[in-house]
């Protein structure tokens, strides 16, 4: 039993970690095996392979580490910068906040970009700090791609534009935490030089796998890069590609076979159709909270995010109480509002194996709790909105035509 | 992977087999054990003790079978009865007619009463039979607490009202498959001498064992009963209870852990807000279908169903379609309806493990399969029906408070 | 946590229920699903097909009953035979003595071959008694392919033989329970009409299903055979089967995607490599029990059981001691001596999905019992004289050469 | 399936990661779940107190860590020196020769003390080291309790008094991986600084945790500790047990639920009971070693290892090729020689939940594989030999007393 046990399903709505499919559980449902038998580096073959097309990269070069999305930012930027290398960072909600804080404990010299939460990342000012730096100083642009807690999808091919406009060699390193394998995203017709995701995210599977992957640039500039690493030095997993054994220390082989399981279901559902799918269930939230009467914390329409929205309540509601009657009376998990916007914004993750009746029924639950806490919402109204929009745009099951 | 993979949890909406929880998944996750080694029979003995609370009753002997329900119709029958052997069958819907059908092919004489689909057991023709039978010819009642052909739920105690009232002898056998765990059912208080469910029902296990439950009475009866019976035979039972083994034959090991953690996370829940969690979800199901403008297969309100509701669709619709596309198109499953009721009903299983966004879900599904059949449904409506009720209805959950 | 923990795996040598392989497991580990919709069917399917080869059958129709070994025995006999039918049924130990009681109790005249506990089915008097029923007063010649009690196994091929010696057109009934998918079984090539066996002995499941199978000539001794039989009626199962659908009732969901992957892990390694490694590990045993000066209860070596092995043991020692002090002291489950054997054998069950060192261990466990309980055996011998053998004849694995 | 798929049981005996029990990877078998809701934390404080149970300490903070072993160790050494500063590390095998190079990596200056492959540390050196030392100039002694290469167990009550002896303030860092639940350790007994495991050894879990606890002279160093750490920050961990939620990032929900089951698991058993049973396991290994007429790569009974026995083989044969010969032959596991001795040992791994007859199962597939590779083993000898010993020694099951 668990702890607090509740009747039914719980609904997983926060935007990470995410609900894991059933055959992804199937698959790690096993014991140790020997990571020095051939069986394993056979699987991590396919794995370092399929796991590229994630990132939609074929030049690439992927690394599964063993540690979370946290670990996984410290593998990027330890691997191809210096301390004391100027980066420009871009600061537009808490995850983006922390990112920059690791690069300043770093030792990096952060050129901070910041805009209000709800906005995304000011690319004029970048555009206009690249023009003046044509000494090059900057030796990084970080971005987070989906700012996982405003709901705030950046632009990547604009950032990649303004780059070239400039012929300005900066690595162009990329937070893809809560959108690969759910938005858009394409390594190398970007020019993005690292890129990571954890695997608690929209690759649906539990926490324990930051995957980052290097552009030849990057692996070049990790040659160089003289930022302490060890556990998180790329060196010591391209030793053991080259061995055939992959890898520096053990890895988890329950994650290995999930991970396997996971790429297959994406693959078989179609990666542009997950994509497509996360479209359609995070335009449908959102015209539930329309409908609603709230306002997306998300200021444009430009950087709506596909994979969480974040909801305004009304300055008389405490978010953190919708948050919490969501848990305690109908087994919905919904993501609190951190840090600047806590009490202000609440939460719904939409990314990963997810279809929808699945959100719809969150959506019907948040529209309870609203009326719990006071809000004048018209139940049935987000619903329908939803509904109406969804009617009209969810395609056959492929399989099952 | 599955046969005919779809994105998402697959919404389980029939009325069986149902949804089965985490936590019993898990604890059925077990290689074989020797069922003669001290820990089975241990384990056996708080089982058997358990399951009788959940028949609600302190005399009865228990039997779980191998089985499936209707193995379990037959041990109750061939255990009690004798080939010949006068009985009173209520005819209402898909498996109270199947009932009958095993009844006549066990060589009993049934006697058929006979109700339009969508209407309960005529009690009042059930008096009148008593009432003539001054010789005892009827030697028991066979009668399903709830038809889940077409959602219609009988009233027991007045079935042993009537009874009492002729001071008849005849055996009260009730069919409790998709009731027990789920309506309010007491076997000691009516009486009833023998009831029976299935492991796939409201106890939300797979499917695989027959739960047949004996009264003092009918135990007596089973000695002299003379039909033919060997593998359900209950004497088998008997001798083993007495030795302290009791399994005659090999059980499932996996589904005996798993009744274990089916009965604790009852009675975590209680059984009583058990049944009042399946009271709310009938009635907020019911209310959605009125929203929808749609006649509910019951005809009147003393036997709507907390466990299942079918839903009569205009002539113009073929209900087999619903069901079609709400597998096809949102990875949702439900009752087609059968024999007579075919093409004309569909059913909403909403029994077991479940609650109240899984149901919403539901509801927001068949919504927009309505529209995509064709028929005039308002979007949203039935789910704001249904929420209106369920968010002044649905407790807190008692261990998160 | 278990009842009774014990560190480490419990080594499970009773001859059934079986270890059940991991990814078996992993397969059943699963919610439930409408068995209505067309994933179901179109598993079943296969199934269906692939079960055949388990019995060496072309012509054969499977059947996969939601039941134990004992209801598959009923249905094997209800299905073909009428009461007062005479049947000519071989006792040689516990589980012959069971199908023979419960042939008597479904009416039959049985014919009762008896032999000494430890000697396998005396064809000479089936040869005598056939020869004398010119007038074919013997309906069917019921036989266990594998007597478990005693680990003694029949000639199947010998009894058809013997049959079409005489011409007899008695039905040829087979227990195949503990030998099928683990000893050499031919229905087709030894015209057998109907075999069964249980999930829980060599195809490695949880206990659930019993497997029938039945030739044509059974087929249509079923049109006419006048048993009672209402849910073991094959007929149930061939209109579902005529209908595409399959399922008279509720299959259990995780056995039918268990039986799918135990149908494949057989397919995998080649069910005549799996025989041929149950001759190896059924000969290492013999050569153990010889090893340490023991007897083996089977009193001829043309009888020697491949899956299960009863050992005397001497009079001053009490057989359920070993098995006990197995339990409490090793966490090894042994099989007790059953009725007439009782406190005189122990029994090593050794079939299903295992592989040499699982034996060895068990074997390693055996000798330190012995020693336990004041038998004077060298240790190591049997496990010497074992590994003697085993290092000569087992193969590379195949899928790893 | 698996990838190449053996029957049976994989016999897992490198030593690391090792077999997880049942009950552990049915506590692992669920979905995600927030973290942040009230339930995890709930949980994690029964972790973190319970923890210290393992490390036999009451003053120790422990940190949970989403690592490996290699990332605990940079835990252990960021969170307390400072670049430049002095370490004394014993080098004597693979394991200590990897966290030598990791502390040389990280900056410090590394006093090694190098031993034989197969002798323990030489603690002789470190008495003169530190008497020399009377500056203080050494930060931290460095000292692998267990040497998983070698098989060599370090005295750490022995490496306390030198320390103790000479008043000397240096850090004692201590790597517990393949000791802590295993061999008997006592943090605050020995004053050990800093311990840490990894989940994959003795605890029993999957790879995904490294486990560190320090004690509190241990914390006041990480508070002027220099080395560049962010990931590894114990700070980030502080702060968060403060406000009780205890994550600074996303857990694995599924090892803390498996950490929770390994637990208690050890509890149940009782430690000093587990600690006994390896005691034992490992004197079994290495009389069959002897039996063999092979030597111990341990090259002193004081050092030798209840975790892991490394076996040297004589110069005609390679060890590799008994490993794979296990692998392709018998389903075996074992470990290969490591570095130096790569080719010249192979490991038989007993640490974790294990009991006597898995073992043994192992034994004599290694007693078979030498034969095979043309060792002239006496088959059984080894077996015999362990056997000897297990019968007198294991005591009864607690729980089946």
């Amino acid at each position: 039993m668990d702890y607090f046990y509740g009747p039914g399903r719980n609904h997983l709505f926060v935007p990470g970690p995410v609900n894991i499919p059933e055959s992804v559980l199937r698959a790690m449902n096993r014991n140790n095996e020997d990571y020095r038998s051939p069986a394993v580096p056979a699987m991590t073959k396919t794995l370092l392979e399929d796991v590229k097309k994630i990132f939609k990269t074929t030049s690439g070069t992927p690394f599964i580490i063993p540690t979370t999305g946290t670990g996984a930012w410290e593998s990027a930027l330890t691997n191809t910068l210096s301390p004391g290398d100027r980066t420009v960072s871009f600061l537009i909600g808490q995850f983006s906040l922390l990112w920059i804080d690791q690069q300043k404990r770093l030792g990096f010299n952060v050129d901070v970009v910041e805009s209000d939460w709800g906005q995304g990342a000011n690319l004029d000012i970048l555009a206009s700090k690249l023009a003046e730096d044509t000494a090059h100083t900057i030796k990084a642009v970080c971005i987070v791609h989906n700012e996982t807690a405003t709901g705030v999808t950046n632009n990547l091919a604009k950032v990649r534009k303004i780059l070239d406009d400039y012929r300005h060699p900066a690595l162009f390193l990329v937070d893809g935490v809560s959108s690969i394998c759910a938005l858009d995203f394409r390594m190398d017709e970007w020019g993005v030089d690292v890129a990571l995701t954890g695997s608690q995210k929209a690759l649906s599977l539990p926490t324990g796998m930051g995957i980052v992957c290097a552009s030849p640039k990057a692996l070049e500039a990790s040659e160089t890069a003289k930022s302490f690493r060890v556990f998180f030095d790329w060196k010591d997993y391209l030793k053991f590609y080259k061995l055939g054994t992959f890898w520096p220390y053990t890895p988890s082989i329950q994650l290995l076979y999930g991970l396997r399981e996971a790429l297959d279901l994406l693959f078989v559902e179609g990666l542009d159709n997950v994509i497509a799918r996360h479209a359609r269930l995070g335009k449908a939230t959102r015209l539930a909270v329309e409908a609603w009467g709230l306002k997306n914390c998300t200021q444009k329409e430009e950087w709506f995010s596909d994979t969480v929205t974040a909801v305004l309540v009304p300055p008389y509601i405490d978010s953190a109480e919708i948050v919490r009657r969501g848990w305690k009376r109908y087994n919905l998990s919904l993501g609190l509002g951190l840090n600047k916007v806590a009490g202000k914004v609440f939460r719904i993750g939409h990314l990963g194996n997810l279809n929808e009746l699945q959100l719809l029924g969150c959506l019907a639950g948040v529209e309870m709790i609203l009326k719990d806490v006071g809000y004048p919402v018209k139940l049935g109204s987000g619903v329908a909105a939803a509904c109406a929009f969804l009617q009209n745009s969810t395609p056959l099951i492929a399989s099952r035509i």
